[in-house]
């Protein structure tokens, strides 16, 4: 039985093949974010305060924190800011401590930068995720030790030195090297959670089909987790919610069992829901009936993430804590 | 390779394992439906020309045309119009005409009358689809018969003299032996089209998993075709259509290649367009940028069965026959 373990202070997720569907919130990431990259460099966390309440709030049961920033306007004082290394270290620990002291889920740690990366395993609570390592030489000779000392659970992206090959065969065999790597290190296969990378179906027709094979694959010859960047599926596409909402209930019926998305998106949730309870992971339909009393209220006008709050609010009180201030 | 052809009069249609989804339009069909079943008694086929149309421009591939009613009051006069075997052999013959004459996909002769069914295969153009053959030992020796002298694909129900088995293992059985019986009267197995049975998922938690367990040994085992009354999945549970769009791209994933379905909805229909892109089935993404169309149309006012039909009329005149008077 693969089961993947990540926990904060007081929560604990399981990925896993018996699991409900793990959605991994993307949101609190300022790469392509040119307006969050300008606050967070004048220190400003209202807006990642707020993408974590709200994500949660939508079902988001994991939120990755991405230090991907350099700080435009401090550059000119000093040059290191214009220097991923020299930033992220420092804003990884900022955006930890921020986001664990609002809410309760477990975090998913990413960063190109090694330091971000051992940064932010020091600060966060619990045991988080880190993303990711690839088949890339350098990349597992940096993050494998980390996973090892910090012993947590990684994203193994499924490209190398190579690129990123069309070739789906080319892209099991590096997540099978990454796994292969990893046991070398003693982290075992339940705890690496492998991204066999998803096409765009715009530009390449097989690349939803790739996804389903592959994810079995994975799952069958590897026994382990998987995940993706679910949205890249409908890239340049008109109304690729539609897009996404078929393919994440494909990929779960395939085997995927987490993603790294947006959840502050009622399609996709919907879809997610509605497929965990077709797994029969959603004992008694109880997540369904639950999720359809904030499609009412949003059907009666109020914004899916209002809604999400207020029902959450409702049920169990929320996963905010006390102590924010 | 498994092709299923279903034929009318200008018009062919396969279902395939490499075929995009074949949707079955279920609504020409009076049972449980008053209003219907009175209008017919009084030769008025309205409803179902308005029916016939508005399932195929939605994106109806088939229709099934369904002869069950009796003739509340005529029986009065009459008592032979309570009993279905008097009624449904006549008003399929009217039924198929009607259909027949307004659009030209192919038809579904569905019903439980013998004699209604073979009225509908001497009157339908071209190689209907029978619905429907059971593992029942006389519908069995009523129906393969049929099948094999109107040389027809039917539709197999997997239940048979026991009823229908909660174990996912027994309707297998019964596919099965009904496969074999047809092989017996020289009915290859590409003509049978196997209904597993889907079970409401808010009734059985196993009812989704058994469905696409089920089709794809249906398809690695028998190398068969399946289809399914979609809409069972959701009975009884609050919205139902969120859990229609999201079982339809798992079936699709895994392996079914039909549902008996009411395509005048949009949200099961983008499900299918978006399924057959990601299944490769859609080259290019014409069908589904030709729904974005469609989808743009209603999110600015059109119900979908208007902009449906416009947009059809737009691409390529209609399927609407002129002999229509």
């Amino acid at each position: 039985m693969t089961r993947t373990v990540i926990e904060s202070q007081t929560k604990t997720v399981v990925i896993g093949f018996d699991e409900p569907f793990c959605v991994i919130g993307e949101r609190i990431n300022p790469t392509g974010r040119k307006k969050l990259a300008a606050e967070l460099e004048m220190g400003n966390f209202s807006t990642v305060e707020k993408d974590a309440l709200e994500q949660v709030a939508c079902g988001a049961m994991v939120l990755d924190v991405n230090s991907g920033a350099v700080f435009t306007n401090k550059m000119a004082e000093d040059p290191r800011y214009a220097d991923n290394n020299f930033v992220e270290p420092t804003l990884m620990g900022q955006l930890v401590e921020c986001v664990q002291g609002i809410v309760d889920v477990p975090l998913c740690i990413d960063s190109s930068v090694p330091g971000a990366l051992e940064t932010g395993l020091a600060k966060a609570n619990g045991r988080p995720l880190l993303n990711s390592v690839t088949g890339e030489e350098e990349r597992l000779e940096l993050v494998l030790p980390l996973v090892k000392k910090y012993n947590v659970p990684v994203v193994a992206i499924s490209n190398d030195d190579t690129g990123i090959s069309e070739d789906p065969d080319v892209r099991f065999a590096v997540a099978k090297k990454i796994v292969e790597r990893a046991a070398d290190f003693g982290i075992p296969a339940h705890d690496i959670v492998v991204d066999p990378l998803v096409m765009p179906v715009g530009a390449m027709a097989s690349a939803g089909q790739q996804v389903f094979t592959l994810v079995r694959r994975l799952r069958d010859e590897l026994g382990v987790n998987t995940t993706c960047g679910a949205s890249n599926i409908s890239f340049g596409l008109p109304h690729r919610h539609g897009i996404n909402a078929a393919f994440l209930p494909m990929a779960i019926g395939a085997g995927m069992t987490s993603a790294i998305m947006n959840p502050v998106r009622q399609v996709e949730m919907e879809a997610i829901k509605a497929a965990n309870f077709l797994m029969n992971h959603d004992p008694n339909g109880g997540q369904w009936i639950g999720f359809s009393r904030v499609i009412d209220a949003v059907n009666e006008g109020a914004t899916f993430p209002d809604a999400a709050k207020a029902a959450m609010e409702a049920g169990r009180g929320g996963g905010r804590r006390r102590r924010r201030g």
